[in-house]
């Protein structure tokens, strides 16, 4: 108010008391910049959310698909996943992600463990700098937000090693990625140091001039998962009986189908929040566009790998396979993922489309080698979300890229964009980096984690042990307990009332 | 910034320098737009998310209400919906339902296919405009918003038509509905072309000069859904059992009230997306009002629905009934949906309380004339729906009309409200005309196309196929797979760590 | 527009022409209220359907943690709550808990019953000012909110008297306590006018000098519906076989762990709309920290508790136990729901790990006492409830009391914070009195109405129903009815298409 009144006096003759009373209608506005970091965190906060309840989602799907005397061993991984990377994540996992201290560099964060000495920073590197409030009110719901996909990353290979392995294992592997698997790639990737992020500050130098493109995390969450849960499939070995004595598969099949189709689409619900969610802020026209392309892109990738998946599972088995439009839908949305502030709706059902391919070679691959993924969590997360970062490389939009990242599209300026627009492969080049790498950090880091687990003995239960089921030998009983038996009901009686 | 200061330097002698002194401080306040934008966008996404949340009540409420023998069969269709829906409504859907091209008309919307040639228009008709944007940013998130509801209107029908229809005539049903049967529906009640709705632009003459009142879609999506339901099971015919040789109905209980309450309560939270979301717009005091109201009389309409229907129940079967409990909270929300903005809180319980007692006298109609509904897809959305558009005719409050549609309510302007109050009857008349027309269009359309299929034999699956359940015939294998039957545990014994 | 023109044509010469040029660019940021109204009821109205949320999580935690015979009683019971409490919010609830009339006193609300006269008026008291919009238009979406909140405490007792209360007696309960018991405690502590609360209007002397802080009601709703709870299972008495003839606890495992999973992940989803969403306004830069605050405290409470439970049940069981983390969670939200605003993240470690203690400690009280609460319901949210409302008396941070209550925290000015800070024991010596009255206040009246209910015998159902379960003897029927039985699946065959 004081520097308004100053400024106005100094223009128009000095006279305060006249400027006082120009100033006042200005400051009827004043609470702008308070109603917009309002809405920014109202905005992270409800999709946070959303994300948190792809947990529940994961929790049926998981539960769902896997034999019922394992159900509570696979739920309390999903329980503990929030509840260890929330703690892992606060202690380590966020410095290290966004952390930028007294030695900023591309690799890995170095401040904010623990939250603490939490200084003002903008959250997002956006040159323009028009919708970026560079206060420390924003940061809560920030971590909030970021938390919510590292306990997406972190349960993601539940699936993968469901059935056998020791509990004590997945307890160690699941502090050991929110802590600091998943964090140094998100500080790769998003981060505003990160040496391969599209999103870098403008203050450093761009990987091909360009940088990967990964919105909301095919390759920095998906790729994460399902590479950790592809290497401890691996190393556990596939599941007592699941290859006969002539390695040729035998079924498995889920316990509940109703649960597969709960998990799925509260897990449809959740991306709501996952995609639409991951730019950040909203309060501009250029964000809001993105938000809302993210919502169709999305709703649209789901849909056309829903129907490539049950396309393909109909002329291989001549039923309609409702796991598979299931997994479909999923492999869809982990495909578009990385894209889907960028492509047109088009493209998101190309993406879609080729994604269920991708998956469906990828589970007939994984029998042939005999890799026991009981989720099939590898096929979907690791390969879908790798193809997914590659096929922002060819068809992400020029005039899109400028309204997410805020950069200027004016005539002759030149940005890095898909190669089916004018890219010169720039942008196609930095996703395939980006790939090997994430494939070369996880994958090489979780495989020495689980074969230091197999090493001391406690990778895997014993035979007894997965004969009687998870639930018994090591939950204290069985998930379910129905009193009368489930036949056929016995004639209802009313006693009265 | 060059407008402003050329206005206030041409008001104070020229002096460009000093006007941009002052400008500079409006300039603070510049992003407003934005902001308002950014509010708007997250409010249609994240109620966007609600509605579709629903599919996940619908998922479970079909399953438990049904047989277990065909849960996998109507859990594919619900999935099935969301995909094929998303499809249809790209291509073709939502052109005809809001397109506005060369030929605008009050019939069928004729642009925006595929999402082409998306310009920048107003995304709801406001003659005050003072809220509206025409801004190509605000248009994606509303395709997603109409989605979702076009995804709910086309899987309604699934429960009707439950446990033996074929499959391949459902996805067909599915496509139609999605893509033309609904759109059309939609173009006439809320475009702003649709020579039925209130909302029509004022540059149109409207319909008695009043408009018929459907907020979020009594009419619009729930008679739709629930039109099509009733032709479904009317053409395919009843369950084989479901009625003996004498014509009395046999009870099929369905499988798991369990699952009925959760998707009964998953509805419930969907529908604070569905109504509220209904405005569209949010950043008006007038139009925060009308979200604020719609959230209170959905909640005043279920919970009398629920009561209503729990105690006609308890008077004709002594027993506390808690499917009658659920279906009654669904239809207070179906009969609330069309004048949620515009009735009072007691218009709101009556609502619910009148809607059992409709939903009731049409259950025990169809009982009478040997129409299976499985699920009570019919009475509740056809007939509930249709009550709930008769409703707002009655009470239908004048203020609230001007809040929720930008009238200007001041003395001796006309406005078309319900009959209780002021009203002539216009709107009324308004109201019954709507229905006779969906009833008409739907029902029409829908029974033309259920009875190709039975002519070319592909509408209902064969009695074998039925006795043995469409999960075994049609989509190879069972729901539900207990590894160790269900009976009392066993006595839980833990191996050790 | 006119104010502006005079006040800037008084001030620059009486040309209100010029005047009008330069009002005209304040104008173009004249929204901004209105954009703020509709933060605020966008806020509110997401939130409030997150708390709504909870009602599905709680049906399935009970469901699941219950014997299946009883499966649709409980159900029944959470559905009605939902509608009863709506019903009896709506004409009296409300009234006595915000209801500002002719007599406004610290003890009841006197106005506002079925929200009649309905008239502007803040809500929410803030002494600054600045935020706050005293607009009729606020008021509907604050009546959604505070239902969501009473429909929560009124179903928590649900799990305490499982098994064998008598339905019609929990009608009775139901009503009474979301109509009255409840309200009262509202009105004391989150009013204006109530006498207890730290957030009592400026204009009041407050509870020495400092008052109790409840942000989101460990006290307020969990001490209530907890407290109702303890006085209904003890008056009740336990389920037959409880205890056998030595006093000894006999398991009664419930039905499914995958329900009561399922329960409380969708607890923890709604949890970010009861604590995030209780600051109540969010369009200011204190408002918003607060509210990811509450989001980041909320999570990290929660998954200690959960760890903490886990450990605990680990050392006692040597199993992995699934409903210890289960409850664990539940108890941590519990507990940091009385000040996820106003602690430090480390301490909202700290709430969820003693809760877990607090938790267990007064289970085993309980089965020594020979009470039987089948969900724990009295242990986790009457007692973990009190410790949360202690815990803020001892950890509660001054600068972030500011940010909540719109304090001014400059040098020298005296605000009642935690011991563990620089607080002198006000806070504190207010939290136990706010323990104490609640514990009087609904203990009391709730052992009078169980007492009255037992004297006249509708209580307890009988025996014979009791060992039939509720759902034959008093719901019709049996919640499942499992066609084929469900024991390994017959091999599936596919018919064809």
């Amino acid at each position: 108010m004081g520097d308004c009144i100053a400024a106005v006096a100094a223009a128009f003759g000095g006279d305060e008391e006249k400027a006082a009373i120009l100033c006042e209608q200005f400051a009827s506005a004043g609470s702008l910049h308070d109603t917009a970091i309002g809405l920014n965190t109202l905005y992270l906060t409800s999709c946070g959310a959303l994300v948190f309840v792809m947990h529940a989602g994961f929790a049926m799907l998981c539960a769902g698909a896997i034999r019922s005397k394992n159900t509570m061993n696979i739920l309390l991984q999903t329980v503990m996943d929030a509840a260890v990377s929330a703690i892992a994540f606060y202690i380590l996992g966020y410095g290290f992600a966004y952390g930028s201290g007294d030695k900023p560099n591309g690799f890995i964060g170095d401040a904010l463990f623990g939250l603490a000495r939490w200084k003002p920073k903008t959250i997002y590197p956006d040159p323009e700098g028009g919708a970026v409030y560079p206060d420390y009110g924003v940061g809560w719901q920030n971590w909030f937000f970021q938390w919510a996909f590292a306990a997406t990353a972190t349960t993601i290979p539940a699936g993968a090693v469901a059935e056998r392995l020791n509990f004590n294992a997945y307890l160690i592997y699941s502090f050991f990625i929110s802590a600091f698997v998943y964090p140094v790639v998100v500080h790769w990737v998003w981060s505003a140091e990160g040496w391969l992020g599209y999103a870098r500050s403008t203050a450093y130098s761009h990987l091909f001039r360009a940088g990967m493109i990964d919105f909301a995390g095919s390759g920095v969450v998906h790729m994460t998962g399902g590479l950790a849960g592809l290497a401890g499939c691996i190393m556990v070995g596939p599941r007592m009986g699941r290859f006969d004595s002539n390695g040729n598969p035998v079924e498995m099949p889920g316990h509940s189908a109703t649960l597969v189709v709960l998990g799925t689409v509260l897990l449809w619900f959740g991306w709501y929040g996952f995609n639409p969610g991951s730019q950040l802020l909203i309060n501009s026209v250029a964000n809001s566009a993105v938000v809302g392309r993210a919502a169709v892109t999305t709703t649209l990738g789901g849909a056309a790998g829903c129907l490539s998946c049950l396309v393909t599972a109909l002329i291989r088995n001549k039923a309609w396979d409702l796991v598979a439009g299931c997994n479909g839908a999923l492999v869809g949305f982990v495909t578009i993922t990385a894209g889907a502030h960028v492509v047109e709706p088009w493209a998101a059902l190309i993406a879609g489309l080729t994604g269920g391919w991708v998956f469906d070679a990828v589970c007939a691959l994984f029998l042939k080698l005999r890799i026991d993924d009981p989720l099939s969590a590898a096929p979907m997360h690791a390969f879908c979300g790798a193809w997914g970062v590659f096929f922002v490389g060819l068809l992400a939009k020029r005039e899109y890229i400028c309204d997410a990242y805020g950069r200027d599209c004016s005539e002759g300026n030149w940005i890095a964009d898909g190669l089916f627009y004018v890219g010169d492969g720039r942008l196609l080049a930095s996703q395939v980096i980006g790939i090997i790498c994430i494939f070369a950090w996880v994958f090489g880091l979780m495989t020495i984690l689980f074969a230091a687990l197999k090493a001391v003995k406690v990778l895997r239960i014993s035979a007894e042990e997965e004969q009687a089921g998870l639930d018994v030998s090591k939950h204290g009983g069985s998930a379910y307990n129905f009193e009368h038996g489930l036949g056929k009901p016995e004639k209802a009686q009313a006693i009265g009332l």
